[in-house]
């Protein structure tokens, strides 16, 4: 169990430190990156010693605002602070104990010393709040880590997570310097080659069902095999088929080793996770998925026969 | 020459008429509808009659606040007033003089016998301020329209035109009880199964050149003739070649009735209307556009020089 702390008893731990890493989570999105930069270039600024640290490479498109951050052991005197890690399990890595977690989900699971656990929409607004608590001046380099953190963890926001203070806290970064345009172009506003032939497939590969109600899109070999193509090229294609008009179920299979994974995204009035109940998963009421150890013609019919029955329950 | 008024001479005018037509530009987006159905709204509230007119059909997707509004004659003790218009000729119909124009864009062209402009990202930013000098109170139907018209004409706060004047004025609709989560998923994450149909064929058509740094899409026939097509299915994909990563120079080929009229996006290193200048046309360095009156063939090499032109000016 974690001792619970609000900004301002956070904010006196952190001060008490001199030497902190400041560790995220293992595959990491621009809120884990954003948010665990801008700490340590904080703390930095009261004269303190601080590394983020995560245990995947980062990716060049964080480059405008990071710098190297692999390390795998903590230093004799170095406090463990993590940022957006809702469980100890996803840093990937043994740290040893942590000091002060710092998170935004509400299925954190405890493991650190001292836990400020807010629902915010992104950990950076949480961030966002201890650095103003430390007083320490804001620039421009701490104020694109913000932004980065708050608008990719709400799909520049977009996302039903979106608060009035989130859009305040973007707000005060933008007059603090962040440069909003640049950010929004390069994470909303551009695809990767790759990224546009997997569209360009799936597209061609899109079949409707039940007069339109039911979209279902295939992720195959054709596809997985393309040269260089990494998991961010694939990032939420499953939401595509569940964006068109007039589709309440929208699935997508894609091939694993064993079989397919379906991925299954229902609009407000349908129920994603009674689609994969029939076929031993389950979720969210709006995305939910199940795994199917058969070909694809099987696959197909196991999962249109469960999203018809969830159908035949709307008026 | 308009007399230039601010929001609380505007709202003295406003006060002061009794039966107002709120006409709007024809071909109308959701900053025109959303900013005149609230000003009505809140006209209404006043004790005042005031309907919103506009000479154009008004989409469905906007009936969560909207109602009938056709009109075509002033009526003979009604004022004229114009949200979201830059010029006369925009209203596609003769109403009689204006006595009050409220208007974001720069380029307004003057019109009414007063003014009020304010450069702001959205005309429902203006509108929002008029009802609070109103002294109106809102309701969730009026922050639902006003809503609709920020999110609109800033791309969901992702264009460069979103200020941290914008982020606020949107977190207090939410506040106000504007459906965000709803009206966002409405507007940015649902399209139309022919708007599918018409990315499908324009993702199988793609074609890179100059080591990538030029991508040309092609809109022809195949896709013009697409039963119960209307522009909105067409609406911004000439900025898809250019969102691609790495490509510098993004062109769209539109048949027309006497050859193809060539859209050009570029990067922020290109110049767009340098290359279309080159075929007689002319733009923003950002976004630029050119007619030639030749074959696909033709038209694609001619435009394609030009291109590469402005390429080999690049480091």
């Amino acid at each position: 169990m974690s001792k619970k702390v609000n900004i301002e008893e956070a904010c006196e731990l952190l001060k008490s430190y001199n030497n902190i890493m400041v560790a995220f989570h293992r595959f990491p999105d621009g809120d884990a990156i954003g948010s665990a930069y801008a700490l340590c270039m904080a703390l930095r600024k009261l004269g303190k010693q601080a590394r983020p640290v995560c245990v995947s490479e980062i990716s060049e498109r964080y480059s405008f605002f990071t710098d190297a951050c692999m390390a795998t052991t903590l230093a004799a005197d170095e406090r463990l602070v993590t940022v957006d890690v809702a469980d100890y399990k996803l840093l990937g890595m043994e740290l040893g104990q942590a000091d002060l977690a710092i998170d935004h989900h509400t299925s954190h699971r405890e493991f650190a010393d001292n836990l400020l656990l807010c629902s915010t929409a992104s950990a950076a607004e949480i961030v966002r709040k201890l650095i103003d608590g430390l007083g320490v001046e804001w620039d421009k380099n701490m104020a694109n880590a913000i932004y980065t953190g708050i608008c990719t963890d709400t799909g520049c926001f977009k996302f039903r997570n979106t608060t009035p203070e989130t859009l305040r806290a973007a707000a005060d970064m933008i007059e603090l310097g962040a440069d909003h345009s640049y950010i929004n172009t390069l994470f909303f506003d551009t695809k990767s080659k790759l990224r546009i032939e997997v569209e360009k497939r799936v597209l061609n590969n899109i079949e409707y069902f039940e007069e339109g109600k039911i979209a279902l899109v295939r992720i195959d070999e054709d596809i997985l095999s393309l040269p260089g193509l990494c998991e961010d090229d694939l990032d939420g294609i499953s939401a595509l088929p569940r964006s068109i008009e007039g589709v309440d179920i929208g699935i997508t299979l894609r091939k694993n080793n064993s079989g397919y994974k379906i991925s299954v995204r229902a609009s407000a009035r349908a129920d994603a996770s009674a689609v994969c109940a029939e076929c031993g998963g389950g979720g969210h009421k709006g995305a939910a998925g199940c795994t199917v150890e058969t070909d694809f013609d099987d696959a197909k019919g196991i999962i249109l026969a469960a999203a018809k029955k969830e159908l035949s329950k709307l008026v």
